[in-house]
């Protein structure tokens, strides 16, 4: 088996349905930003584990806004979907849902990117098979993922502005 | 007492210091970035209800690397303080140090920035008092508060890039 | 809305993927029962109340076996569905399997069934939708669904075997 | 010693006493099964443990029935016991108290059936010592264990219902 | 019913039977103080509740000593009674034991002494019943508690050591 | 580096800052003894790391008193100071502080000494650095650390009150 073959992104989508317990939520009975953080990485960490079929750790967090709150009790369930891979780290999208418990509509209500590295046993960086984006939000995701790469190495201090040639198209009009 | 009279950075100081635990870590035995963003969480909210006296809510994560491995056992301390102030808002920057249990040397392992919101009883946003930095390092954090708030509001879609004039002045030079 | 319209068994599938933890094993690194036990019921819950739209509570478990051990840092991925309803109460089926991390491949390692019950706010029994089988599989746990009800009748000291017309059918040819 | 000699049941009674934490209800205030099913898991295997002296893992559950809700707070005692060995295999009996705060009254809420077996470090069955049955319930489930223990069998497809020669007496009157 | 009539010692046993799990282990593998004392102060809590039949807090530890590590893995006997009740106050000495899987024998490892008030609704005190001690160890227990009582009073600054007569003879020969 | 040279006991400080969750709680709404015993514990034993580099292990609770209840969602901050150190013991002080979440006000709250022993690979005693106390709180509380020592050797049973000069001296005037 050739472990670098190339992947759809629907290959290593990752579903978690998880309930607010009492323990989760804040003073006013929401759920703590913490938590969902932690259900998030869990379940992006599996996404990337299913692409690369390696051991894999978290190496950054790109962004994630907490748009709504959710109420204790609810039920919540996490999507996680590699987006891109870059030689040895792979970008991963978590769309999480809420669910009205009478009328059982699901609610989108955040969004996160992570990205993940593929390591061996010394914690060296490994290479990853490419993803293959199918649907139409994989392929814009995709295509956003490079654009992202470059703002986080610009943030982490590892690229110029200068270099940052995609990133820079967007505040650049021709 | 007036709610809202500026309080400076170091007011809000909040410091953690946690043990890395066996189920806290990976298959290699190494800290999860999940277990991390959690203890992140939860140091920042502290420090910014000490900063406004108010129940606050996570908002945004506009940037967490994960660096270096942070072995089980290990001693982790994070300290969180408020960078800067917006309306309602505070950024609060997380350092995140590692000792070594032999030497007592502390290494500074990570660095996140999440953003809270302080909010009444019924979730509507309540204005927080100013931010008054000291030391060098909360000058030049306060400074960078608003380049990353207009990045942050450009990637959740509520801001288009032409109207970030201090980000683009990364991009564009004149 | 009528909230007892018939609905498929597909309506209540509910995923979950979990990895086994350190304090999830036993003393060989084995997943413990128990945990496994604990996450069934939550999984098979959410199904039963994705079912009815109802809080509901566990009734009675029927059969659980445990055949192949599963080793800490597996991913487990549990998948209930309701199978069959009678007035207020439902029979989940939940099937469980382990990933192996380096071929990808998904390994069946155990099957549950567990029964629910709808309640009001006072703990009183509701009515919940009849269930349509439609695949196979979900056919043939439709049609044995009645026998497993009688022997928990029976095992329970609620029927006596003589009432229990279509178990008896199992050990008495014609 | 010889590690084979037969043990009472008494012997190896294992007593529990919890307090259901907010953690460990549901929506409505009551104990989730899923929590009570790990702590008769836990209160079990330690019996099972007792009565042979060796690693124990669950290999099935029997029957369990949640007949009367548990409140938030409730003082909750197991008892579990061997009731029966079969060359590497124990059943357990697992009874369930809750006391009354006030007046210090304890009712018996759940009864459950729990299997377990003794391995190696290889994960190999090993025999297990026979148990005696002193007290008349102990005798009557002692009794009851082989009737079960086929049942098991036939649901796990491993025994024709033809061959249940104890099962079948159940319902084929003389 | 007279909810302050006199209570055998052994009306208020509470025996609570624990595995040490990989995450209440420090460094080397044993179990870590602060699990034990958690441990402690719930079983001990409930034995307090069962004598006198009301909520209870923790009052004062008055001493605990961790004589003999205890290994991960091993199973853990903790067993609570009253030793006497003063006023609104119940003493209540905890016994924790560690069983060899192998020969199954018990040891006696740590033993402790914690304080319980009864309160009401607001958090005030409320009347308890008197303990009758029955056996040696209990009468033994039951005699010491005055001279503990003083020496807890003493150390928290609410007892001159001139008024504590019964411990004062511990040190002045007559 | 000399790992026996004397510290200061402000080097040793270990601050931590909890938030009191549902799951910390009993029946009325206040933080259980057991969990903030659980937070003294740990937070005290990395002060004793600290002082020392080496493993440590809890040996005695010498006293704590719990005088004020503290409500859920409760910020509860620890600090702990090594006081004392005795060839290879350490004695720590715990302080626990409430903060008003509105006001911002810090109330002491509680006070722990615990003591620790500073062990090797097989669990043998290592030597200690002495502690140099400097303040007026840290110099009371070394000069009360032997006359502690001494009770707690007398309530252990390895002293004789009479060899126990220190204590001795509070009870007999001259």
């Amino acid at each position: 088996m050739n472990a670098l073959k190339s992947k759809t992104a629907a290959h290593s989508l990752t579903t978690n349905t998880e309930v607010v317990m009492p323990n989760d939520t804040n003073h006013i009975g929401n759920l703590f930003g913490g938590k969902l953080l932690q259900w998030m990485d869990i379940t992006a960490a599996i996404a990337a584990g299913r692409h690369c079929n390696r051991v894999v750790v978290t190496a950054t967090i790109n962004h994630v806004s907490f748009d709504n709150p959710i109420k204790q009790n609810s039920v919540v369930t996490l999507e996680a979907k590699v987006s891109r891979a870059f030689t040895s780290s792979m970008e991963v999208f978590i769309d999480v849902f809420v669910e009205d418990r009478i009328t059982g509509e699901k609610t989108k209500c955040n969004e996160a990117i992570f990205t993940f590295v593929a390591i061996d046993q010394h914690g060296s960086p490994l290479p990853v098979p490419p993803v293959i984006p199918e649907t139409d939000e994989e392929k814009k995701r995709y295509e956003g993922a490079l654009r992202r790469r470059q703002l986080s190495l610009i943030l982490g201090g590892r690229m110029k502005p200068d270099d940052a040639t995609e990133l820079k198209a967007l505040f650049v009009a021709d």
